[in-house]
């Protein structure tokens, strides 16, 4: 995602009380930043931040942790957020580095509309290339859960395709989400929302390790 | 697939040399029918045969047995094959009876625009339920490899659950095949030429299994 840098966007960030300024220092630790034993989920590329707002605040026995790389993206996303949540907590950062932050404590991962590199020599840079399932391989718990939504269907068909070599298998998949989706706690992004406005399928998949 | 009953089904398939009547009494003893060691591929559910007839006259070197369900459009595909080839075999059979014909000597099947019985309580008619991959793994040899066509998105995502979930990864996966494939051998079904000549998405998968 492209944006306008964000005028007093280290202002933003250093004065909101949900971002992590310094995560690394809690690698292995992050149960006590929540004070509880609660699951954790994170989102990689949390954009507007809609998507991991509504989901802490509707799971309140869940903790979150949004990923986003760009500092101007995250300010923007915070001063969105109507409130500050306990489960929620936002973090600046590159995806690679996401090895040095957490040590086996996260039991998913939401990817949502990620940026889809379409040309093959970029195909490293997608999140769920083998490059990335091996970081993710040492954030997870005791069981890896990846929950991937996309409009994109390159993208969609090389994480079936780098998930399932590297070891997942789906428990869910969909071609058509929002068909098939319709209950109250379904949570859209910015981004899903414009899509699906415009009739676009949305791909689905949630993948486990054996 | 519907179809008139053909009058002199009996006889076609009595008179055609491609079809071998009594399947059963060749199980564990294929290679011999063909009086060679290559490789034989199936392809279930064949239909008209256009796909299977092609196939085996682009490929030589490789066995091709096309099954079909039912006897009137077994004897209709016969009538539209131009020739007999030394590596094509037909068989009548219902699917479910595959493992006392096969034992551990295929390598390939093909799945093309399979039905995709939409209803749940249908679902383990679909070619790809767990109930079919489970005899699918009595036929092959030492590889299972398994491609599959269809323009129907429930069968498509239904197939990448049990499939990955049955121990399969995908080699290749494609949600607008058309679009990618675009070499001189590619072979289409009578199907999916219709289809695909009416603008819409054909989605393939080739799966193989760890």
């Amino acid at each position: 995602m492209r944006t306008r840098n964000v005028k007093n966007k280290e202002e933003i960030l250093e004065n909101c009380s949900l971002v992590i300024r310094n995560p690394m220092d809690y690698k292995g630790n992050w149960h006590d930043v929540f004070q509880n034993n609660q699951e954790i989920h994170l989102e990689i590329g949390m954009g507007k931040g809609k998507f991991i707002y509504e989901m802490a605040k509707l799971y309140p026995d869940i903790n979150f942790i949004g990923v986003e790389k760009s500092d101007s993206i995250l300010a923007k996303a915070i001063l969105r957020m109507p409130e500050t949540l306990p489960n929620l907590r936002l973090i600046c950062l590159d995806a690679l580095e996401l090895a040095n932050v957490f040590d086996h404590e996260i039991t998913t991962i939401y990817l949502n509309f990620s940026d889809p590199w379409p040309k093959n020599r970029h195909q490293n840079r997608r999140l769920t290339s083998p490059k990335f399932l091996q970081v993710y391989d040492l954030l997870f718990q005791d069981k890896n859960q990846i929950a991937l939504r996309t409009d994109n269907e390159l993208l969609f068909a090389y994480s079936l395709k780098t998930l399932s070599q590297h070891g997942y298998y789906f428990e869910e998949v969909s071609l058509d989400y929002h068909k098939e989706k319709q209950d109250q706690t379904f949570v859209m992004t910015e981004y899903e929302e414009k899509f699906s406005s415009k009739g676009k399928n949305i791909f689905y998949l949630f993948a486990k390790k054996r």
